[in-house]
This record gives structure tokens, C-alpha cells and sequence, in this order.
């Protein structure tokens, strides 16, 4: 299933607190960034509530349309952890005890302190992989293509090095960032043609308003670097003309 | 369409920039918190990238599953912003200039300043209701139940107050939040049976470690006030009993 050269994923965020507003979600930045790095694509990112039906449901569809799956959130000892009881149900696979799990929690706590609400933790889909967690004891795990991690950001954040043999990537995306002192609607026409000469160069471009200055970013991504230079090229051709100034960002 | 007791949207961020980790998205927790407010709950958040076909797709399936949809992303004067164009395909309607939009953008930049870059934010599907822009001029729009706004963090939110009185809510969806001096683990089995006993209430349990404290914090939701104390009073039965600190957070 993994390809070699476009390696892609999708992002599920389970929690009604993303959904409320009362929580403000910083787990697809860090991903993204993560996944880019090593070569993977985010296509996708849902953010859904802690509903089993509509976790079951979203995991089918989005673990079939990409190469891998991250989850976050729901993988907690309380009520509303629900995650990876959604997943046994989505694989059609027994929801128990994971031996392995259990004995790692069984020694990180002080004897009697693994309590039945923590046990919760090492339920999990029959013969899941563990992702350690060097921060908090709990492990996270996977299924196939689908990796679940917390949702709290320091943790989830300190399990990715243990993904790393896990997950492989395509060609690293490179990217390059050109700021530059204008507007968007002063350049529009000439990116438009960069764009179309280079259509396999994804280009992007963001006004900013940063530290009472105001611009505007354009970033090119391919795993090409020729590629990023050529555009790179044709680009600051119509800025000298212009006599755009190129500023940092 | 609209329903009286509940009214569901769903937001979708369109942009390469929020898939690729390079920006944070924090329009999802403003538009979120907005909504909530005036009675209209958010069921699911998608972020996509800048393709015409995602969006079409996309936008098909959240229009239809939801009272409201509304996009972040995709509205200025470059090449990567075809979100007019796009809701335009998949309304089937025709993408054109809006006569009232270029009159407020005509009248907003200075004689020769209203380039065609500027130009293409008026295009828009035909009929389109205009969203005003109190802070940097170019409208956003509306069709049917699709409200799209723009990328930017403070001119999206600067717009939601023109929006108010073309949305209809529900019941405001109530909240009250009690935060504890303990683990998730130790509260889990407990706040099971509340939300066993209270299937009507939302109860979420989010740990927190803020300012050097570590503690949970329950959340409960619901459009009825009288609801949220009668699980707010068995919740602090069970934390009376078990001798738990209650905490400001």
C-alpha cells in the first residue's frame, strides 16, 4: 500500500473540546511539520466529536484514501477516551487487554496506583502495536496504517521519535520561502504565470502583518530542489522588475 | 432547512499552508466560540488543500450534512485562491463579477489603485449575498448555507458581526467547568456514573498542567442550565467524598 514517491496522510482529531472552541488545537501544526520532514503529505485533517459512530465511520474512509492515519485525543482513562474502543469496531478486531501495555503501566506506577481507571489505558484493538510514551507512561498504539496518540500536546509530541522506524516516507517536501515588502494584488498576475510555467511546483502565497509590517510570503514546495530554484528564479526576475524589496520574515 | 432546536455547521479551512505545518489555524477556535454563542454547535471541521475538486467534493457533502458551512481561506487576488470559483462549480452557478462588490471596492482604493489582482476578489458565484469587510475592504459571501470568509485571523474575525443576523441558532449551548486538584484516574469511574445517570449532558474530563498545577477539568454542556447543576451537584458529591481540592483555573 505505502507508495514510494507520494507518500500521503490524513489527521484526525478527536475531542468536542476542538469542536467547542474551548480548546485551541496545536497537534496538526506539530504533526504536519513532523510529516513533512520525513517525506509524508497531510492531504486531510478532520476534526471530529467523541462520537463512535462518527469515529468508526471517519476512520474507514480515511484510512482507505491515505497511506497512513494519525489520531489524537481520546486515548485517556475517563468516559469520553473512546478512541480506541472506535478502533477495534472500525477494524472489525477484539478490544482487550494488551499484555505487553499492561506491564509497562503495571511497572511505571507505584504499587496499588494502578488503579482500574488507568487500566483503561492498555485496552486496546487485539495485537495493536505499542508507540512509547517517554513522558507520561500510557502508550499510545497502532493498527495497520492508523497511529493513535494523545491529545494533550507536550505528550503526543514527545512519542513522535518513536515513530520514526515506523512510518515511511516519500521524497523529504522542500520548501522556500521569498517575503517580500508589496501587496498580493501587486504581483497576482506575474505568480499566476510562474504558476502556470511550473505547475508541478506547488506555490503559495500569504500576506502578512507582522510587527507593523505588511508583505507578503510566497513559499514554493516540491521535492525538487531545481525545481524550487527555478521558480525562485523566474520570481525574483518580475521583482527586480517591479522593484519589489525583498524583506525577511 | 433550518431547524429550531438544534442547528449544526461545519467549518472548512482551505489552505496549503495549515496542511503543510507552516501556520497555525486559529480560525476554527474563533468561529467555533462564535457560534457557540449565538446556539449553533459545530459537528466536524475539515481542513483541505487548494484544489478545485477537493473543494467542490467537499463543500457537496458538508452543505448537505449541515444547517450551516463556513470557509476560511481561498478569497484574495492571487492564483491559489479559487474559493469563489469553486463554490460557484459546485453550486452550478455561474462565476462572475459582483456588481455591488466592485462598487465597495471601487470606492475603497484610491482612483487607479483597483488593479484586475484586486478585480478578482469580486468574482463570485452569481447572486452571491455579500459578508462585509470592516477592515481591509473585499467582501466575503454567501450562498444558500455556504459562508466564505477570508484566511487572515483578524479580518475573518472582524466580519463575524456582520454575519449575525443571517444565521439562525438554536438554544445557546451552555457551559460550566469545574476544575480538580487530581488525575483523570482517580475521578474516571465516578464521572462514568454521572454521565451514565445524565445521558443529556456533554461531560468532558481534560487534564491540565498549567502553571506548575496539574489537575482535571470537567466540562459539561447542554442547552439547559437546570441540567448542568444537577450533574455539576452529583459530580460534587463524589468530590466531597473522595476529599478532592476544587481549583480556579
Amino acid at each position: 500500500m505505502i507508495k514510494n514517491t507520494k507518500v500521503n496522510a490524513a489527521i484526525l482529531i478527536i475531542g468536542n473540546e476542538i469542536l467547542s472552541g474551548r480548546t485551541q488545537d496545536t497537534n496538526t501544526s506539530t504533526l504536519a511539520t513532523w510529516l513533512n520532514s520525513i517525506g509524508v503529505k497531510v492531504q486531510e485533517v478532520r476534526v471530529i466529536p467523541d462520537i463512535e459512530k462518527t469515529i468508526v465511520n471517519t476512520l474507514n474512509v480515511l484510512r482507505k484514501e491515505n497511506d497512513y492515519v494519525f489520531t489524537t485525543g481520546g486515548i485517556g482513562p475517563t468516559h469520553d477516551d473512546i478512541t480506541a474502543e472506535s478502533v477495534s469496531k472500525a477494524f472489525g478486531l477484539k478490544y482487550e487487554i494488551h499484555k505487553e501495555g499492561y506491564k509497562i503501566l503495571e511497572a511505571y506506577y507505584k504499587p496499588g496506583e494502578f488503579n482500574e481507571g488507568r487500566q483503561k489505558m492498555i485496552w486496546m484493538p487485539e495485537n495493536a502495536e505499542l508507540i512509547l510514551n517517554p513522558t507520561s507512561g500510557a502508550p499510545g498504539f497502532s493498527v495497520d496504517n492508523v497511529f493513535c496518540l494523545p491529545g494533550v500536546p507536550s505528550i503526543m509530541k514527545s512519542m513522535l521519535g518513536g515513530l520514526k522506524n515506523k512510518i515511511v516516507g516519500g521524497e523529504p517536501i522542500l520548501s522556500q520561502t521569498i517575503s517580500l515588502k508589496t501587496v498580493e494584488s501587486e504581483i497576482a498576475n506575474s505568480l499566476t504565470e510562474v504558476q502556470d510555467n511550473n505547475k508541478d511546483v506547488e506555490i503559495g502565497s500569504y500576506p502578512f502583518f507582522h510587527a507593523g509590517k505588511l508583505g507578503v510570503s510566497i513559499v514554493l514546495r516540491s521535492e525538487n530542489q531545481s525545481r524550487i530554484d527555478e521558480c525562485n528564479l523566474q520570481i525574483l526576475n518580475f521583482v527586480n522588475k517591479k522593484n519589489i524589496e525583498i524583506v525577511d520574515r
